[in-house]
């Protein structure tokens, strides 16, 4: 079994290769849920999440043989970067197998970082099959992303800076996938305050450790996609379980919208860029858990998202909370119809940013033209008073979004 | 004049008041400069930004009679929030004068810390105006948003905590508005460690500061809008200015898109939310500054951005990376003929986003329709091949952007 000495060797091995990354403190969170909270700012490590800590912790382990031989792995994401960037560190060849699919930007980072890159697979299970192969015609070892009892001390080196920085913390949330981080993480909290709580927390799509506990063994699922694609894993480990298993009090699930509105929550209260799995225990937080008076650290594990994804989830968070609408109204079809129309929009101070016409639909009356307004408003009631005022002037209105 | 002496007298008043902002070695950053880059996370300050520091040490030093008297601001922006949160700790009263135009996020942020917020003015030395009249009335304390030596010297803890995580720091880089700020790190850097280099960095759309150590008195400049609206200062202070010119070793501008630049690479790479103004230092880097082999420490002086702000600046970010792309050109009027346009660009791995269509425009030829295609592309060189492709079957290709 894995002990806290072994992440104390970690702590040791990583000295000088990861940054020590801030605890800091979140008011925002703080006021919201009546808890002291504290964010564990692991987006802010080297590649933008932790896996470089188990990677490199991994590596560090080989021997020289097996060093000169390299190392190989499978991964669409966070993994590829860390083990790329461990192998770098230590000069030793590295070859990781991404999913054809892989988003081009993850993909140049880990060439970037020295790997060569293979693609294949359509999926990540044909991109780990292909990594097992490499591994035995080559002979380079294969770095699992969770499954190891390496990767996992380097992990928990984060349970460690944990106590170090606030040694009577009560609660401690982590995001779960194949379960190596938070097994890192239980051992290293528990062998030192054995009260703390440890909850992990998996999207509701892919819910594989809750399933596995349940079952009391390993379980592969099918799931669904998540916007956390970083804890996607259908089927955990078995070293991990067993760990979970013993050292964590409580797991729960969050849904697609919880874990874009903790995104969204963190990007604009907090000022934290998070990946979808980064923000799973926020969205915990917010939605699942009662941390009341309790001092709780929240591992953020990764904070690389897509800007394009940002981009999606601020649009549909302004939606959502009426500070972006889509009206659908009439206007007689001549001139200075519009202007009118928009004369209204623009006294009742919202910002007009953009107006599509339709002349020819079904349901347009001859001599009419349909308008489909995108709106910046305030709020909610703002939105209502717009609809409202609209309608008081004669105005047919059908609220798109 | 303003010590070191009362910089740490206001380090011992805000214990436990404000937060100890982390001081985050940031590996892009480094890569990309060649120095040894390390990021002031005042964005992660209680409100948003540092302006609680100054606030507070302001007030913790009024009388008794003047605490009950009150307090009065005008600030469209972060010192709004700071001046309410420091007097709501205190628990005397406090008066906000915003411009009528201000954000109504911003508005309700400093109702919800307790203020009583009065809307006045079209610009902000209206609402400054307005703040001086209201002072007169009531005898409450003005709160001045730099140019006052508490204030100063609160924001001079923002240097000791840098002194005391990188004694051995060589360059500090801070945001410049009315110089509150900077003079405050300023003496307590060059206090303790004289040969560190002091560098201010100014929007190219309102050089306040860079104007008045030309004249050598305080200037008031017209200036022009910029991103960087929370160091939008049309005259710096005189206690600032003459700070500024004994310890600032020197002052640079940063242009409008080397601004908006630098907040997409903070939020992108090193993911950081940075307002405009707490992303000069880095555009400072990333454009003006040479800083290979240094140990620099940037300020991020805050983080409050609209994420409508944010939105637009991804989406600028993208098209002129190449990862987004408007393609406009010409289809034959007829069914099948879109279809068959649609089909090359996914061939080519690109994401359609929307399509236009346009029949009845001037340049259409009869019997075509002009679509305009806005895609989500990988990069330049993906685009132009997307353009080279399209050319070659045959396609008019306008790119539009």
């Amino acid at each position: 079994m894995i002990t806290i000495e072994d992440i104390r060797k970690a702590q040791a091995i990583l000295k000088n290769v990861v940054h020590r990354t801030a605890l800091t403190y979140c008011s925002v969170l703080s006021e919201i849920t009546g808890g002291e909270i504290y964010l564990k700012m692991e987006n802010l490590q080297k590649t933008g999440a932790f896996k470089i800590r188990g990677a490199y912790n991994k590596i560090a382990h080989l021997s020289e043989e097996d060093k000169k031989k390299g190392v190989v792995a499978a991964s669409a994401g966070n993994h590829a970067q860390g083990v790329a960037l461990a192998a770098k560190t230590f000069g030793i060849p590295v070859t990781i197998v991404m999913p054809r699919y892989a988003p081009l930007s993850k993909i140049t980072r880990t060439k970037n970082l020295g790997a060569q890159v293979i693609l294949e697979g359509n999926v990540f299970d044909e991109a780990y099959e292909a990594a097992l192969r490499i591994q035995e015609k080559t002979g380079a070892v294969f770095v699992h992303p969770f499954n190891d009892p390496y990767v996992i001390a380097g992990q928990g080196t984060i349970g460690l800076e944990i106590m170090e920085d606030l040694s009577d913390v009560e609660m401690v949330v982590v995001p779960v996938g194949g379960g190596g981080l938070i097994s890192g993480v239980s051992i290293a909290i528990k062998s030192m305050n054995p009260n703390a709580r440890i909850i992990g927390v998996q999207a509701e799509n892919m819910p594989s450790m809750v399933a596995s506990l349940r079952k009391g063994r390993t379980e592969r699922i099918e799931g669904k996609p998540t916007l956390a694609d970083g804890i996607a894993v259908k089927k955990p480990g078995e070293l991990t379980l067993e760990i979970v298993k013993k050292y964590v009090d409580e797991m729960v699930t969050v849904s697609e919208e919880e874990i874009a509105d903790a995104i969204l929550f963190l990007l604009e209260q907090a000022k934290v860029v998070a990946e979808g799995a980064g923000a799973v225990g926020v969205a915990a937080l917010l939605n699942k858990l009662d941390v009341r008076g309790k001092k709780v650290v929240v591992v953020i594990s990764g904070g690389n998202i897509d800007v394009n994804m940002i981009d999606r989830i601020i649009n549909k968070g302004l939606v959502k909370s009426g500070r972006k609408a889509f009206i659908e109204t009439f206007v007689m079809d001549r001139p200075g119809a519009l202007k009118e129309l928009l004369g209204i929009i623009a006294e009742l101070g919202a910002n007009v940013l953009s107006v599509f016409h339709n002349r020819s639909a079904k349901d347009v009356p001859i001599g009419f033209a349909k308008i489909e307004l995108e709106l910046e408003t305030v709020d909610e009631k703002h939105v209502g008073e717009i609809e409202r005022v609209l309608i008081a002037k004669g105005y047919e209105v059908k609220k798109v979004g």
